[in-house]
């Protein structure tokens, strides 16, 4: 879908969530200012990796994930929000699945400097 | 409550919505790079305003809010996120009480430039 311009309509999480079946490929919904929201399936294990230039949030909206940090773990369920801050190695994981909404940087890749098969196209919007 | 460090734990929207009941008065539960996310409960008509500076973000938790802007209305429902773009004059309403997530930069005043008996103070944790 083409960008749409910030303030066109109404974006609705569950209706998008709709929209897509892939894990670990987040589809951008909005952006404000040079930041983007994106939508992402988590199912499994993640990839360690930082991002050193920003602090990353998550904010689940169904099921439960992990994110595993070098010195501590954190659990999120639906309405937690979590800050990853900037240049903190973390790892997601989810044992089932689990739909969170992502917001940082537009630009940002989700596996951060690590690469890997894991990282997605960047501005996958829906 | 002090501002807390990022990524020391979850925040649970629920939980933090609970805390407080007035209205028009945004908390900051969280905060990513310079930005805030900030809840807040509406009751009611707010101001006409705008922020000149930065895109808004709406994401409303529970109830429904409406949106008004010199050329149209938009709803918002439970899930529905909207970003008011810099610059355009909006006034925020809900008929029944609606719990929504805001973010935008920090320190950006609620009225805008407006002002007005319903400015709350910035920089409220919770």
């Amino acid at each position: 879908m083409t960008q749409p311009q910030p303030g066109s309509a109404p974006i609705n999480l569950v209706q998008k969530l709709t929209l897509f079946a892939d894990h670990w490929s987040p589809k951008t919904i909005a952006r404000m200012n040079g930041y983007e929201f994106k939508l992402v399936k988590l199912l499994g294990d993640f990839t360690w990796h930082d991002d050193p230039d920003t602090d990353e949030v998550f904010l689940v909206i169904a099921g439960r994930m992990e994110i595993e940090m070098r010195d501590r773990t954190v659990t999120l369920g639906a309405g937690d929000l979590f800050v990853v801050p900037k240049g903190v190695e973390h790892c997601p994981h989810a044992v089932t699945e689990c739909h969170a909404l992502v917001i940082e940087p537009g630009g940002v890749v989700n596996t951060g400097a690590s690469g890997g098969e894991l990282t997605a196209a960047t501005d996958q919007w829906i």
